[in-house]
């Protein structure tokens, strides 16, 4: 069955994006510090479709299995706008359920990618993406409101978490003002590397 | 040569203690969910002079690590005021510095615990702290706010942070305002456990 997922990166004092985010400074400018483990993989820049990486190691291996897994993706407005500027045509390849209250046609991409403007809601999102993931996971990209929406309405089962060695200060926290009592966490994979660490947490609901 | 450290447990959602903190409730009634796999080690309660515990794991060896390392301890008011109701005597086992505008002689408990009260400042606590540690370890016990006065001042060597599989919703952070550019931090040993992932850092004052 598919799981409603989310992999991303956040500071040792937990932001997940700095402050003045923007289309001309996407994540608040903190993107090098929290994505460097993921800069040094060839597998990174094979995904975004661009020439890079000297590495292509354990690190690189968990790129590509989110990849792999995920069916379908689910994005706040203000990543989609930060983002769509920067990233390289078709590099989803799967739909892109974009959360806004803009009216607007879907997007289709050469390739794979179509991105679909949702007005009415997170649920609404979500049941459109697991008719298009089928039995792959439905991937919720971002950005950190998107995911605690999401955490809230209690609909997350699995999170991958990279605890960068840095700290920001400032910015957008991933976790904030999470409901404490809507699941039971477990740790369900603990990944040691030298630029972050890994952790991958299950979350069930509780009844 | 002695470090400056700490130690402690935060949630998933970075808070190291809830709301509404007092003698009564330390730690705001979080203990419990932070410090699960603490309480199953057998070590833990030999070290807070109780019976309990029904394990002898690797989560106990460093419980007695941290002990074993440390000679001196230095902590916030708030956190003494919390926890003295509660300890057994001769807890510590070392000299302990408590920050505090309270002028007071020093608590000469029964054993080798000693609770000295400092007026002037945290560069007067430490500079205490490293006489009486001698080559061992001087710890940063808490509360939170101790400890950022400590990383903001660029005065932190090491630390070592349990992350529990648990959501808090609120309380207090960790690590809250926290100058960014301080230190230059690598990860130093990742320990993955059950109730509990444990990650240490080396932390270096920027030049």
């Amino acid at each position: 069955m598919s799981k409603v997922i989310f992999d991303c990166a956040i500071s040792l004092d937990g932001f997940f994006a700095g402050e003045n985010r923007s289309p001309e400074n996407p994540m608040g400018g903190v993107s090098e510090k929290l994505h460097q483990w993921m800069f040094k993989q060839k597998a990174f820049w094979k995904h975004i479709k661009a020439e890079g990486g000297d590495e292509d190691s354990a690190d690189g291996k968990l790129i590509e299995r989110v990849f792999a897994r995920t069916g379908a993706y689910i994005m706040g407005k203000r990543m989609y706008e930060e983002g769509e500027v920067h990233w390289a045509e078709d590099l989803f390849e799967a739909d892109v359920y974009v959360l806004t209250h803009e009216q607007r046609a879907p997007w289709i991409q050469n390739g794979t990618t179509t991105f679909y403007f949702i007005n009415d809601g997170i649920m609404s999102a979500l049941k459109k993406a697991k008719q298009s993931a089928q039995d792959k996971d439905i991937r919720i990209q971002g950005g950190a409101n998107t995911i605690q929406q999401f955490l809230n309405a209690g609909l997350i089962n699995e999170c991958f978490i990279h605890i960068a060695p840095v700290f920001l200060g400032s910015g957008i926290r991933l976790f904030e003002s999470i409901d404490k009592d809507k699941y039971d966490i477990i740790i369900s994979e603990v990944i040691p590397s030298n630029l972050t660490t890994h952790i991958r947490y299950q979350l069930t609901q509780k009844k």
